[in-house]
């Protein structure tokens, strides 16, 4: 039987994206479902019953949550030449050590920016260090971090920064995984995102 | 050489008992060092720089932080007769969906009885409809919940409900982790969390 991948996600979603990059770097064919998180259908609230939030994949029919247990799914069950996750023990810890951290810190304090009005200012600075923790820490880590820093023209826009400047490593590493074929198709255009928060703003 | 393992943690905290639980399972022998955390050690601040929060573990000087990550590090660096987590990808990320859940829900929940003045009835509320849903849920499931379950008498107590009789099934596996000596070992005197909460409550 061959497998049925499907993805239940919304465009805008970084955790959506990350697993869409995984998928994508392990070739696996997956059917995706844009979701509509103020309507939530039958299929999410069946296959997350818990916390009821995307991006949910569905493998032969059973559910897999939260964006990092499916990326170590997905390496786990189509092991081939794209490991996602280094196979030493100690990198593999570091590894989902930085993903963490991009989870709490990066995704929490980016969405701060937009999303809570009146906390632009503060959200941008914390945002700021946050990154150069990541500049002083890039190695050839690995962090399932290049849906994130796609974003970074989105950041210093709304954010009214510049990463370039003060993070040139991050910003060389970003690029990078800008030209893999898996993160490029992931993410959306950002003048697509860019309209997207601006209407949330309410700014032009 | 030996393998030199260091345990930085504090008595009470879930999060480390659940890596002391996984360091014993494994046979692991370790040094603990109680933390404290108004008054962080150096070795604490060097170690895990990032968070400066406990517990870390350090393997021949290399440090591995967030509790979670810890016990997969654990079950990959000394495999033996006691896995950990379930070697099938799928049941792996079951396991590992409930234990971030407990992490997430139980764990933030209860520490809210008796962490936020006030806020004790709707926690408990809360609390009770969490482990309603792992209640649920409960089969053949590995949660590395032990630590967590073991501190029903005391959820009990301060949150003034009653588990056993609403959860039966989760109390009877509570009970099960609770003969393993791994998970009896971790666990502090229940006198003694009874006091520290009463401290901090102001409470008799």
């Amino acid at each position: 039987m061959a497998d049925e991948v499907i993805l239940l996600s919304v465009w805008a979603s970084m955790f959506g994206m990350r697993t869409r990059i995984a998928l994508d770097e392990k070739k696996v064919k997956y059917e995706y479902r844009e979701q509509d998180l103020w309507n939530k259908s039958s299929l999410l609230l069946e296959m997350n019953p818990i916390h009821k939030k995307i991006p949910v994949l569905i493998h032969n029919g059973k559910p897999v949550c939260e964006s990092l247990i499916q990326v170590e799914y997905i390496d786990e069950t189509w092991p081939g030449e794209n490991q996602l996750l280094p196979s030493d023990p100690y990198q593999r810890a570091q590894a989902k050590f930085w993903a963490d951290f991009i989870d709490k810190k990066v995704n929490v304090t980016a969405r701060r920016i937009w999303a809570i009005k009146g906390e632009e200012k503060e959200a941008s600075k914390e945002l700021m260090e946050i990154l150069k923790t990541l500049e002083t820490e890039l190695g050839d880590k690995h962090y399932f971090g290049g849906e994130t820093f796609g974003w970074f023209g989105i950041y210093n826009k709304f954010g009214n920064m510049s990463i370039e400047s003060e993070c040139p490593t991050l910003t060389a590493w970003a690029k990078r995984c800008l030209e893999r074929e898996s993160v490029a198709k992931a993410l959306p255009e950002s003048e697509k995102v860019t309209t997207f928060i601006s209407q949330r703003l309410g700014v032009e």
